[in-house]
């Protein structure tokens, strides 16, 4: 085969700061699919798109090829509409689980494909798993039945979906070329579009816990990925969220089940139950569906659908989930409010704890994790306890508490915390 | 072997535009020629590097871990000094063959470890391998006897030497990484210095056949060769000469070697003899020797040297040269002086007819080239000859007459050839 173009010229020509045509895009990324495109070009390529940026237009292009470099999904022999959710990821961000089925009480399909965690953030389908008997790997035609019965799954991302973006990103992730918006964006984009969603509700992360520490670069970020949702003819908003402090109560894998049935339940902590419900109403607005979203959260039906949905995936919602063998308890060496709970702090310390895996072959440990006893704005006594730090392994405690250090602050100065909605793009 | 630092972190630092520290450096060049760094993590290091630059400590330490990636060669154990030049190559530039026996000739002794060429310049063991029985490969001990008693040595350069720099050079190569300064200047430079020279004369080629396009680039280019150089005790000269039209008036391997013998009777073309005798004067006084090296050029002197050295590599000096089995005449459209004559276009069509290679593995023809019979600033009238080109293949005169296509010009106004020196960096 003759290739129609050389990868030497399309690095030169993005290198040299210009832009790339979409036959050049289309081409470099089918090429590199197939392996024409050598990883260390790509990796060039990247860097450059990393110092140079891409257009509007570039970074379309170059999402829509790909998506168009495996397979897609089509939902459209659904009876029902569907819609979707992804967050850029955060500590003691569970809101998937009880999102999914609070959208889908309503009659909305939710086709949550998701992932595994890596490094400090968890992973939504880790933290499913906690659940025994609950089973990740769904084929096609189950996820269509499940949807049309039930309205909700969660499940693992078929392999087909954008391989060139699964290439890229392993690529990315040795070679310092992570955290460029087009990239970010595009990769994103590429695996939720190829998922054949007819909206899609992006929960952008601001603050330590979250790869955008900055809100300009977080509203760049939205801005980008809901432009290329509306080019692909995907209905897209994005709501900026707080990532300062870690999302709920609880941090791990069971533990974050547990906090999810609560807010299943009618309870659970303030933000988590914010959250739930703005990202809920924007998903449901996208679907044509004017509800408050807080009422199935009160009358159970959402619980109902959160256990056919685990049923449904061999999971059993009633087992108790599993707790870990030893625990320990951080406490407040002063009286004071708590001023400060770092989440990028938390988040290693839990994963250092078990919660998290540092290479995707590792294992997780089901009850490892943190639960917060005083967060951001509560007061405690000096002796009073802080965090809780679960692990089946005792000596993990040493360096989980190394993480933690100087990560959380007492004052005397009453404080209030913020809401965890930023802004709104779209 | 636990790392001392991580790759990922040094792409990182060059990336966001900061200073790569000593131990950095030098593990990232020792970790990439183990393999611990790979390809595609030093090819994304690279394009950061191309795109955000490096200070001048930055890129004598990267050159000297390039040095260090490898064996060194030492010339201390010989009775004279050692001179050595290095050109960044253009087109018709055989300067190498008759100015390593004129230095010679003078008592200083000139290790000339050289390359193959590579697209549209042609390398100097092309060149001398036109000469029958002559060998590129010579020993470490070959060397050494040689240069103690002929003075000359014009042969391949040893596997051993910046093998850090070989990998990167065929990196480069494939990411559009080449172009950047520090890049060239130590890639360059690595090679010299670990050949052990004691002082080193740069012929940095400027114009449309050179490597560097424009004279400002070349310069900087330069000073930055001669710091490196100095910084490591390498006393070295920079001479920036014209590559705006092909040096000489044969171009090819046989070809240039027939002209470098003329040279080497007291004849040649004039811009050859100019240069050859400007980079032999700053060579002689970087090794302590004051005299008009034209001298040995006029009583036959550097002849006997280049007799002497082409026999001790099995060389018969004698030999007739080989002829291509084709050639074809290039004549003038109408009356008129050459007033423009593109060394990057001459260049080409050279390399099409069978003088050059386009992949390392290729063989070149001996006798394929171009003879230049009006140069630029010469009188033709309509039907004079300009060029003969040369080939053992029929089919290629025509892609290479396709390549001079608009590269030869005439005009009614009278002009003359500016000298090939234009300026002194040192």
């Amino acid at each position: 085969m003759v290739e129609r173009f050389d990868a030497v010229d399309i690095i030169r020509t993005k290198r040299d700061r210009q832009v790339l045509s979409e036959d050049q895009i289309r081409w470099v990324i089918d090429a590199y699919t197939r392996g024409v495109v050598a990883e260390e070009q790509m990796s060039a390529l990247a860097m450059a798109i990393f110092l140079n940026g891409m257009t509007g237009e570039e970074i379309t292009t170059w999402t829509q090829a790909m998506i168009d470099s495996g397979e897609t999904m089509d939902f459209s022999s659904l009876t029902k509409r569907t819609s979707d959710k992804h967050s850029t990821g955060g500590v003691g961000d569970k809101i998937t689980l009880p999102l999914a089925p609070l959208v889908a009480s309503y009659g909305v399909a939710v086709p949550q494909l998701s992932g595994r965690g890596l490094g400090h953030t968890g992973g939504t389908l880790d933290k499913l798993e906690a659940i025994p008997g609950w089973r990740a790997h769904l084929s096609n035609d189950e996820i269509m039945e499940q949807l049309e019965s039930i309205g909700a799954v969660i499940c693992a991302a078929g392999s087909g979906l954008a391989p060139a973006d699964k290439k890229l990103y392993a690529l990315r992730d040795i070679t310092s070329t992570v955290e460029a918006i087009p990239l970010i964006a595009s990769s994103i984009m590429s695996k939720k579009i190829a998922e054949g969603t007819d909206s899609l509700v992006l929960d952008v992360k601001v603050g330590s816990g979250a790869f955008m520490k900055d809100i300009d670069q977080a509203r760049e970020l939205a801005h980008t990925m809901v432009r290329i949702g509306q080019s692909a003819g995907t209905a897209t908003v994005a709501l900026l969220t707080d990532m300062s402090v870690p999302l709920g109560r609880k941090i791990g894998n069971a533990l974050e089940v547990e906090e999810s049935v609560e807010v299943l339940a009618g309870g659970g902590p303030a933000d988590v139950v914010e959250l739930t419900v703005a990202l809920a109403r924007e998903m449901l607005v996208l679907a044509g569906v004017d509800v408050d979203p807080a009422e199935n959260l009160a009358n159970g039906r959402a619980m109902d659908v959160w256990r056919d949905m685990i049923r449904a995936q061999d999971g059993d919602p009633d087992a108790p989930l599993p707790v870990s063998k030893h625990t320990e308890t951080v406490v407040a060496e002063s009286n004071g409010v708590v001023s400060a709970m770092d989440a990028y702090k938390v988040g290693v310390a839990s994963w250092r704890l078990g919660a998290g895996r540092a290479r995707k072959e590792d294992p997780v440990q089901a009850g490892a994790g943190i639960t917060i006893h005083a967060h951001i704005g509560e007061q405690v006594k000096a002796g009073d306890p802080i965090l809780t730090l679960h692990t089946d392994d005792e000596e993990r405690f040493e360096r989980a508490k190394e993480a933690l250090d100087g990560g959380i602050s007492l004052s005397n100065v009453a404080s209030t915390r913020q809401s965890v909605l930023l802004d709104r793009i779209g």
